[in-house]
């Protein structure tokens, strides 16, 4: 039997997505399970997975002998040795490693691929998106946190240990900077993060009396700065076009490393594109080396963000 | 008839090295010529290497027809196209694009191949020296000015355009930084190459009235530096030490975007390594995100300084 269709699997902070692609690269199914399991519950986590997993196929009236297997984006997901080391957002795979591929297959037979979730995402945007015939790339995922997936012809950099591409902990500021969740002070994350974003507004609303729609708003997300900035507010577009400055000049020292065709951007950040494209455009230019001045493209995921995940991790698994 | 030789060729600012390789990495015949022609006498210049290719097989008492072909570093050597884009210091080859695998290819028939020279020492180091077996790995070149030759899983990056790895012009100083030769302030070559080095003693021994032996010296070089700290010179020793420190800082943002399992030091600056190794590590080990702290090797190459450059533009060839 010709095996047709793979899972993809996204593990989240908060959900986990999971569906079943054909090898157009079309969902034919899928479900979203919560991630939110306690210290010491990561099998209890495993086993929704699983189960979710046997439910999706047979719903989809497949066969597991038509599933090629498993493909796993993971926060600190390890391509290597499928496992998930230490990973700060997910209480259940803190402080320990966690053989996620292992146990995924063990209770569902299948063969699991695992690599942390922006490799995942720039797997999905080479495969089917906006980084599609591009061989080298650079993708950076604007979240909860910052992450980075770095295609270097054609291939997936993992690196010595399969941690390659955390371009969210290289420091842009290195006097002073803000602390960072990962113990540094000043890292990309710490700014450009959704948090990030959160943090400069409310920064700026202490340093000033400057009216702003933000100032009614008790615990600020990056989504009050968006909604903020939608009505005009000067305080939150200044507050972007900060946040996309900052990238521009991170991105500035990303570029000598890989030379890369394009910059692909994705994420809930990305959502303010509008705001944050030009900025980072002008910040890249003026402080990369002449080589790439000019030259360096800067696009958004084309993906349906919901999808893309899924798409990204289900790619590993062909 | 086997093709058991190429030829490795080194071009850097001052003079270019060639020599006759074997398949055992050996240098069997090597000479020296100028790389010092003015702007408009390239072709002077590739005369030059041709007629000196030509001599040293004759002379090696080899037939042509058992070269298998050249490989090249030079500055700004583009892997791609085999051309030299705007070498900084090479006058001939300032301001315009140089086909020089072409050039040399016409002139001796044999096959060129052409990469940067931190590239080219990258390969070499590879293929038979510090870094032979590793996959991963950073080579970053000390010398008139600061290169970089990044490998991923086994390959060198070239990236989209061929220019890949100028860390060199990344920010180590975002405020306040010195002006680089590239245009931009604050860059790694600014600091860590020679003429940073020496540019950081002159700014020091300006700022205070402390004794140094460097201060009877009129151009101070790198090398004065290194033999005042041989003597015992506490400001040469710091100067290096400092050297050390913007270097391990800057390496701290290098590696979470390849996760190399080394950081390989090559050139001239490399000869002050009991200065700056602990500095470097300090830095590096204090910098990175704690994925990587204190897993990162930090080594120096243990090819000839003089034959690294030669055997690894001649691994090109092969």
């Amino acid at each position: 039997m010709d095996k047709e269709y793979v899972v993809g699997i996204d593990v989240g902070g908060q959900t986990t997505k999971i569906g079943i692609v054909n090898r157009r690269g079309e969902i034919v199914k899928q479900c979203v399970i919560s991630s939110k399991y306690n210290a010491g519950e990561a099998a209890l986590f495993e086993d929704a997975v699983a189960s979710a997993v046997e439910k999706l196929i047979s719903e989809s009236s497949l066969k597991k002998e038509q599933v090629k297997g498993i493909g796993m984006g993971a926060p600190d997901g390890n391509y290597y040795d499928g496992t998930i080391v230490d990973a700060m957002n997910l209480p259940w795979a803190k402080g320990r490693v966690t053989p996620i591929a292992a146990d995924i297959k063990e209770r569902t037979g299948l063969p699991v691929i695992v690599t942390n979730d922006a490799n995942a995402a720039a797997i999905g945007e080479m495969t089917y998106g906006a980084a599609k015939g591009m061989k080298d790339f650079i993708m950076i995922t604007l979240g909860t946190g910052v992450g980075s997936g770095i295609v270097v012809n054609g291939s997936l950099v993992y690196g010595h240990d399969g941690f390659a591409g955390e371009l969210g902990h290289t420091r842009i500021v290195r006097h002073n900077g803000r602390p960072c969740g990962c113990g540094l002070c000043g890292c990309l994350e710490a700014y450009a993060s959704a948090i990030g974003v959160a943090r400069t507004a409310r920064e700026w609303l202490d340093m000033s009396d400057e009216p702003s729609l933000l100032r009614k708003v008790d615990e600020i997300t990056s989504k009050d700065i968006f909604l903020a900035a939608e009505q005009g507010d000067a305080l939150a577009i200044r507050v972007f076009e900060y946040t996309g400055r900052i990238l521009g000049t991170a991105f500035a020292d990303f570029v000598p490393f890989s030379a890369p065709e394009a910059i692909v951007l994705f994420g809930g950040l990305a959502r303010a594109w509008k705001y944050i494209e030009q900025p980072i455009l002008k910040a890249m230019n003026e402080n990369v080396v002449f080589l790439w001045k000019n030259k360096v493209k800067l696009i958004h995921s084309t993906l349906p963000e919901s999808d893309a995940a899924i798409l990204g991790a289900s790619a590993l698994a062909w």
